[in-house]
């Protein structure tokens, strides 16, 4: 896989005067297209780094793509507006371009895929030791120089072997799972031994996420819904409610 | 404005057993597609309540309506899977259905809305007295029972002339705020005298909804983006940052 990355970063706050006059650092909103095979596939608006990550992880936590090894190549222009996707083979056009599909409750927008999604499988099974869950939870707080700026954004680690590998923040807690699961996949880091922790909510788009990403365990500070524990006990996902200490 | 609701509502938590073999109460996931004059227009995944009055926030927040007088009829069917909205008017088609449009970090897998959305307007002046802003602060916490069961869901509340006339809890920011908007659409109670609070974080997403809805002013727990300061500047609508005391 190529990256072809002009654009880089941009800082993700900045320092503001407030209605009030007091002075503020705010988290930064930038918004980009994710393009595959030409084909415009997703609008995200996300904080301006780690772009060609944000844009894989996405295509797998959404089921576009299944491993990294489909990428041919990913290039982000010079502003960062666009995030090219060159896949090595074409896309599967969805049988009924405009059907129904089963949506989550902050992408309620989205009616259809364009392409034919493959059905979830189930996770790797892989014992999960405590100490790995606290590792995560400790780690809150600790490297996240965004939220601890602004307090306004959402974090999503990524451990193996006991080990956080990656820090990821962004405005939403969907685009901060997909750029820790872009850098694993850039890196060659096989999901199937890594653990995910978010510090946002766990309803089923999450763990919809977490599944296609095919990790065995998500770890998280909030409370799943129903329909989340459901669907993680259904694939397989390991999910431990854990509190920052 | 007819309201047809054959569905009503469903307990909106659920007590479940955790894998680890306590018993937890969790919210309840609920999906449901708005259809706007038979055309498919959103699908939304919420807490199976106040329905009718969801679609009639997000149809106005969104920017599909501009006010309830165009509204005709909202039916709800039995199970509460669908829910239809009849307009007054046909719906404007989209110049180029395919272009890209703004989105925000959480809606970000929409491309293109499909009708002719007019440009935001700037927000009705209205002077806010601290006390209102106190009161909402306040009273978070209170009479908000599907957070304290749960302690996983958002929540928004209308207050006008200092007093709190909605609490509307959802597992998203959007529907709590949507379902706020849609009670006082369908009681007639007039937007440009009402005040927001959001238990959220406040990106442009949710700036554009205030806007929409019409509200001089937005309350949050949460600090905005740089984004949303300056969107909110710009429409004239007052964001107030006030943490639960």
């Amino acid at each position: 896989m190529q990256i072809m990355d002009q654009f880089g970063a941009a800082p993700g706050a900045e320092s503001v005067r407030m209605p009030d006059g007091t002075e503020r650092t705010l988290a930064a909103e930038h918004a980009a297209a994710i393009l595959v095979n030409e084909q415009p596939a997703f609008r995200v608006v996300c904080t301006p780094e780690l772009l060609p990550q944000l844009a894989l992880g996405r295509l797998l936590t959404e089921g576009w793509i299944t491993s990294a090894d489909e990428v041919e190549r990913v290039a982000v222009c010079a502003q960062g507006l666009k995030i090219s996707v060159q896949l090595r083979h074409p896309l599967a056009a969805a049988e009924q371009a405009g059907q129904e599909v089963p949506s989550c409750c902050t992408d309620n927008l989205t009616l259809a895929s364009p392409v034919q999604l493959p059905p979830l499988a189930p996770v790797p099974q892989r014992e999960i030791p405590a100490a790995w869950v606290d590792a995560l939870a400790d780690a809150m707080g600790q490297g996240l120089p965004l939220y601890r700026a602004t307090h306004a954004v959402h974090s999503c680690l990524l451990l193996r072997a006991g080990k956080i590998l990656y820090r990821c923040e962004d405005l939403g807690r969907h685009n901060a799972l997909d750029k820790a699961v872009g850098c694993a996949l850039t890196e060659g880091v096989p999901l199937a031994e890594c653990v995910l922790f978010t510090s946002g909510r766990v309803p089923v788009d999450m763990v919809r996420k977490a599944i296609r990403a095919g990790v065995p365990a998500l770890v998280s500070k909030s409370m799943p819904t129903v329909q989340s524990l459901e669907l993680a006990e259904e694939y397989g996902l390991k999910l431990f409610i854990r509190q920052k200490k």
